[in-house]
């Protein structure tokens, strides 16, 4: 069983002119973000994934893999609207090797029954029917608005406990990520924010998956190796700049204007919609934003 | 170009006990709904077509197209979170002749902006590209969290004057359906629900799309038609009873228990996860609830 502690970064999607997925660029900053020891977490919220179509994640998927970068360090995103299309990328995520798969709920109906979340999750399970599959639920109330309570959690564990193995906390609740490492000892806890790494490693998670990594992944994952030495909170603090400026600015549009910027690529800038890329104003005051604050892209 | 005026109904899909959808259940029910004078607007939220892949959306259409069903009288959604699926899914149903789409912003990524949005709908009209694209735009802020504003509605019909013909309002709001009727002449504005046929139609609308047509909508229809008479107060007035009772459960796993009453097909109870079939106990209170309000099945 691969192990996908640590930070795993939410990979970008770059685009070409004609808003296809350019698996080119994709391939190189998969190739830099393992290569500074991060591992991956494809088609999330950052990557734009339920923006893109199943084919189209299958494609970006075997590309990483025909590359031959290590797949038991992925876990892309695969929960979908649709239940045959969680079933068909998870099913093609664990042919591909991946060390695991982070699965959003089905998020059209609203206030969705515990039975019918059980359901749901289950259904795509036995119906991939691998041992090798290793489910991340995927919390994000506030972009998916389907909570995954701990109730829910506890009921995918009894019923498949070597299959269910972890969350990724979007949620920003402290609270609920310590809550969940107390209760479900060995259940893995990815803070996705790297606000959170810090407490959360102290409560006993395994890592961080925030957005902020395709740019900023070196000193989130320093302290992630670190969390246990004195200078844990120093490095926890130091975090703080690159993030409060991020804040401030719409999320991936920025990330994609900064890794345009890093590469030299002006095509990273590009977004599919209902999402807008930065406007080069918004780009020029971000850039003196991060220079006050002494970071350099 | 077909005429879609009146009332559409949103018809369920139907599934095996592999969960898979049932072709000949679905065609049989179709050709039920538009022998009783009904449009069909398929693959909506009462359709469960968002938990439905691409591919099986494609495979039911043909089979109606298959049926000789009158296509130009049919509103499939073809409304998704990614962009691809939304095109392909437009342009199928542009080829087999539908008479229009109903078409779900991407819905994912909450609070978009309005260039955002109105990126979205005219990249899938520019890739289409088919000037026999009709485009009815779903307005479901409660369960899609997106809504349609005014403004956007103007900058699309400003762009796709042809295409863009019209809107399914579901939010229950009647002073919004008055208000598109009143600002864009021409513009076809759907009631989602079955309780505002007659103010809508007063102000101008073209009818109405509502989950109960799939087992009440001849009532629905006389109103539409006699909307001008004297006695459609009083028809308004008849679609309470039903309407009432069916707003105390939970409305797809009801309408599909009512149709397996209805044509005695048990495995009409079926529903995919996220949403779980009526239990057995609630569908006699059901029977009992509407016997009281003098309504058959």
């Amino acid at each position: 069983m691969s192990n996908l502690d640590g930070v795993l970064a939410p990979i970008l999607t770059p685009f070409t002119n004609a808003l296809t997925p350019h698996v080119p660029l994709f391939v190189a900053l998969a190739r830099h973000l393992m290569g500074q020891g991060l591992g991956l977490a494809p088609f999330g919220t950052t990557s734009e994934g339920n923006s893109l179509g199943v084919e189209e994640k299958v494609e970006l998927l075997d590309a990483l893999a025909e590359t031959g970068l290590d797949m038991g360090r992925t876990m892309p995103g695969t929960g979908c609207c649709a239940l045959t299309d969680s079933v068909t990328l998870s099913r093609h995520a664990v042919s591909l090797g991946c060390g695991g798969v982070l699965m959003l709920p089905p998020f059209y109906y609203k206030t969705p029954s515990e039975d019918g979340l059980f359901a749901s999750f289950a259904e795509v399970i036995e119906r991939v029917g691998d041992s090798r599959l290793k489910v991340y639920l995927y919390h994000f109330p506030q972009q998916s608005q389907i909570p995954i309570t701990h109730g829910l959690i506890a009921r995918l564990l009894a019923a498949y406990p070597a299959t269910v193995v972890g969350i990724k906390d979007s949620s920003g609740d402290l609270a609920n990520m310590e809550g969940m490492c107390r209760a479900f000892p060995g259940f893995k806890v990815f803070a996705g924010t790297e606000r959170l790494i810090l407490p959360v490693m102290r409560a006993g998670g395994a890592g961080c998956i925030s957005a902020n990594a395709n740019i900023h992944g070196p000193a989130m994952l320093e302290l992630w190796r670190r969390w246990r030495e004195p200078e844990a909170e120093g490095l926890q603090k130091g975090l703080e700049g690159f993030r409060t400026v991020m804040e401030g600015v719409p999320l991936i549009a920025a990330l994609k204007a900064l890794t345009a910027r890093r590469t030299g690529d002006y095509g990273w800038r590009r977004v599919r919609p209902p999402l807008v890329a930065l406007p080069p104003e918004a780009e020029i005051e971000l850039i003196e934003r991060l220079a006050k604050a002494g970071i350099a892209i």
